[in-house]
């Protein structure tokens, strides 16, 4: 116990008539009675700490110096607390400590917020004394199970044989994906490194060179506009593996999240996980990350309508579009016009330029557009929607990927918004078939859609040229609660394949060589073939822990602007720095 | 097994008669009598598989083709070697497997150096196919000792409630230290990110925050020039605690090390490690991490020969220096006086403008210096330094440093040369009491001799303004066979002694409060006492497992200008990057 007897939330009435040395923060200190009180406290929990005139009057005396978040030394003996001062919502409810001796180790100021798991402070001040953000309990704790989350996924890896290894922070830059973070070189000026994005090249040539079995819980960097659940800088649990099909590596992934759930939640996931095809995932949920944990699927309702005399309607049909419902049921009467008018704008950020809606009653569905449907139609749209009275059917018709959008996002806040989670559920759902190219109308080109070394479908291989939309890719996504946790593939590993795939995203020949001629020149020597899967280590810890913020899972995070409130970085360096670096400033400093 | 019965080197009688998948490189492939024998390897060893005629001609005939480091799919049934064709230098030599089935998965050109243990292929070849570099078997051993060595660590320090938390790499440039690598912002024109020498400041904030027992294995940059043991990133295992003790941090350290051992080498070391202070290791042995493995300790002659008749030891002493030597027993035969040249041209390296000796012959000692020395000085030279007939013995007269680096660099040097190191030993050792500033002469100021954060001793605190070249720090370093294995302190805790310890480094109240004004504030919030330790993993698997090239221990290292042969890291970027990044570059491009 390295210089104290217990820590303070774990002395329990077995240690009743013990001796105890305790070290900790002062969590609130009482006066009553001539007696002072203070409950002190450490990552552990709290304790009682009386001091008495009888037992000590100098400790007594100390002890009124002392304020909130002092750090203290005390010693004292053990005793049971009489029957009406048990506190049954502490584990240390049954005794209290009677100091005999107090030594102060540090003064505190008094903290810019109080030190409680509730907190009203902004966000902001919060990250600027982070050092104290983190003595409140529901941080130590999201933290520690961060660290039990990691230990069961290197302890599984370990167990099948995966190595640990480090891949490099300091790469090369490769234009493909996401803007890179970019190291200036002293030796070699004018050039750079970039910092990973993932260690998807390094970890493909570990396969190469014959590991076959490889992770490492990495850190990855990505200078992209944050959004609220992007971090600048974020971990992955990245695998890698050769000679292992698919399945295999599914299977792999299933059984260490089982584990995870077990060893940190106490949860039994013993069934594998569902599984469902892109395709399936977008008509069903209009996501591609459905949150399975309650119903109000989408349903396509184009062969029902496409006829009727609502021309919105039949003429999004008509033009190659489609339309779907969603039934939020026994929701009518909770739903004004008005309330449906501020849906209506919240779809429209998604594309659509209107919801329709109808209510169910007793007698047939009602509403403005109920007039446009026969009794024929009407039925069809009851039973397809599986209607009952009081229910509400919100309805977009749009472009295939509108209707999903708009009603996948709908559906979501739908059902946040009515509780229709079971919050204590954790639905994990593969997702798998998808597409491996998008094509991007702007740039005029195909983009990788998961990366450029995903190995396409074997069946489609020969249309990779003549029909590269169509192809599928060898990828799978895990999916939990409606997060992507993560995603993996199997990937190319003939020199031929990987030539036409970067020809199909646009590289001439030279291009391919000039950046990852290093790999293509690698799979002529004898590579396995292999595949993997990164998980969001930042993500399956903000779900696991029940936390909302990305930042509540990471010690010392950035804001939206990617700056840390704490050490104020980034900061300004000297010219002296930058000469090193053969770098100006094209700004001034100033500015 | 995840589509295979077994891995190749794990094949053995205990599999006779079973029909078995294998996959595998091709090791060696070798025609005989009709026959193909073909070596097949994967990271755990070697199996033989023959290609019958009798078994499958089909198999046979695909055989022909395959050629060193292709990758084959074998199915086959295990049979027992004859007696005469038993390989008893194979885990699987008593067995070979009769091939049924041979797909060829991928095909390998002639690859540029052989796969094996043994090479003499250039580094440079090495590095630049690191991807088959990593393929001899020697390598896997070293990165499946690292794997092993940081399981037994994080196993250690969970069972101790030490949490694994990660710090940020994206942090705030600080001046002092060595060189920081910068990483423009986008966001924040002419302001930068430094990448972290260590999570020093972090890892004490946490301690701020009340986590207590903190761990990492983190990564850490230095832009330097590199000597052959030093990277431009290295791994530390990062430790750090609240309210220990010096000797609670050591102990801890101590059994963590000790699992290391039990765990990765089989070796049982149960003694406490060894202590010594720096001034008793600078004394004995020239260095401030000696190799304790063998004795030829340095032995100060300086009281026995401060009145001799010669000269160059006589003044030595009289200025204040030193006249040291070491007794290298029974070597005279060994070094000719142009051996002692040598000698003399290696320790003029280390400043020592000269190396005095003597051989001891059965009537006393010889040699051109002899003659200073009268009857009892001759005595004394022969007790003080154990003299049997036959030694050789080697003195430095100049100023303590000098005398120290010299004489310690040569006693390594001759340690080696002669053979007198036992290379089966792991020799542990504490070296305790470090001075904690070190003055430059050059820059005339004091600088922190670990960091400026370092703890002084309780004792010498008074004096830490008015002498602080006499102030100890309550540091230590862990030393392993002569290397440094990493080093920690008690941290400075209280504001006013951190204030105190920049003013002595020479910042101004602005200065210390504009670099470091976050840890002077978190100090008077409730800081604990702590302290911890830092060891380089690295250096820590190089020792370990027997290697004397830290980047053998590394996947993807960078040469000694810090690039990356494998992907031509670093490299250039485009005018577009410069441009959202605020630079541009002082030199022209094809400079």
């Amino acid at each position: 116990m390295f210089g104290r007897s217990y820590f303070c939330g774990e002395v329990t009435e077995e240690a009743i008539g013990e001796k105890v040395t305790l070290k900790g923060w002062v969590q609130k200190r009482r006066d009553l009675g001539g007696l002072i009180f203070i409950d002190l406290r450490d990552r552990t929990g709290l304790v009682q700490i009386v001091f008495n005139p009888d037992v000590s009057p100098e400790a007594l005396s100390l002890a009124e110096k002392v304020r909130t978040e002092y750090v203290l030394d005390v010693k004292g003996t053990v005793i049971a607390r009489s029957e009406g001062s048990i506190n049954g919502n502490l584990k240390t409810g049954k005794i209290e400590v009677h100091a005999e001796e107090l030594t102060i180790i540090n003064e505190a100021k008094t903290t810019p917020f109080v030190i409680a798991d509730k907190t009203d402070v902004s966000e902001d001040v919060r990250l600027k004394y982070r050092y104290l953000d983190l003595r409140r309990p529901v941080m130590f704790e999201t933290f520690k199970m961060r660290h039990q989350v990691t230990k069961a996924i290197r302890d599984f890896l370990d167990g099948e044989g995966f190595l640990d290894v480090e891949t490099p922070i300091l790469t090369k830059s490769t234009p493909e994906g996401a803007r890179d973070y970019l190291v200036p070189s002293r030796v070699h000026p004018g050039e750079f490194y970039a910092l990973p994005q993932s260690p998807q090249i390094f970890k493909q040539l570990m396969m190469v060179g014959g590991f076959e079995r490889y992770y490492q819980i990495a850190r990855c960097f990505r200078d992209e506009d944050l959004r609220a659940d992007r971090q600048p800088e974020f971990t992955q649990i990245d695998i890698e593996t050769s000679f292992m099909s698919q399945e295999e590596i599914m299977g792999l992934t299933e059984q260490m999240m089982q584990k995870v759930m077990k060893d940190v939640k106490g949860v039994d996931v013993t069934e594998a996980f569902p599984r469902m095809s892109y395709d399936e995932a977008m008509s069903r949920f209009g996501s591609d990350k459905p949150d399975t944990r309650f119903g109000m699927e989408l349903v396509d309702l184009s062969e029902t309508v496409k006829d009727s005399g609502f021309k919105v309607f039949a003429s999004a049909v008509a033009n190659g579009g489609q339309v779907k419902a969603i039934n939020v049921k026994g929701a009518a009467a909770n739903y004004s016009r008005k309330d449906i008018d501020g849906l209506t704008e919240f779809v429209s950020v998604y594309g659509a330029k209107g919801l329709a809606w109808l209510k169910a009653e007793e007698d047939g569905l009602k509403g403005p557009i109920s007039k446009f449907f026969g009794e024929e139609e009407q039925a069809a749209l009851q039973s397809k929607l599986d209607v009952s009275a009081g229910d509400l059917l919100l309805f977009v018709a749009d472009k295939k990927s509108v209707v999903a959008d708009a009603l996948g996002a709908l559906r979501l806040k739908l059902g946040k918004e009515l509780e229709l989670i079971d919050q204590s559920k954790f639905n994990f759902l593969w997702i798998t078939d998808w597409p491996l190219l998008e094509f991007d109308e702007e740039a005029d080109r195909y983009y990788a859609a998961h990366h450029p070394f995903t190995m396409p479908a074997r069946e489609d291989l020969s249309k990779l040229e003549s029909d590269p939309a169509s192809v599928k890719a060898q990828a799978y996504d895990l999916v939990l609660n409606g997060y992507e946790l993560g995603g993996g593939s199997l990937r190319i590993f003939e020199r031929d394949v990987q030539e036409k795939m970067f020809s199909v995203l646009g590289f001439t020949k030279e291009q391919a060589v000039e950046q990852f001629g290093f790999l293509l020149e690698a799979f002529e020597y004898g590579t396995p073939p292999h595949g993997g899967i990164a998980l969001g280590l930042d993500r399956m810890v903000m779900l696991l822990a029940g936390r909302t913020n990305l930042r509540d899972t990471i010690a010392f995070p950035k804001t939206a602007s990617a700056s840390d409130l704490l050490t104020d970085a980034p900061g300004e360096v000297s010219e002296a720095q930058l000469d090193e670096l053969h770098l100006s400033l094209k700004i001034k400093k100033d500015q």
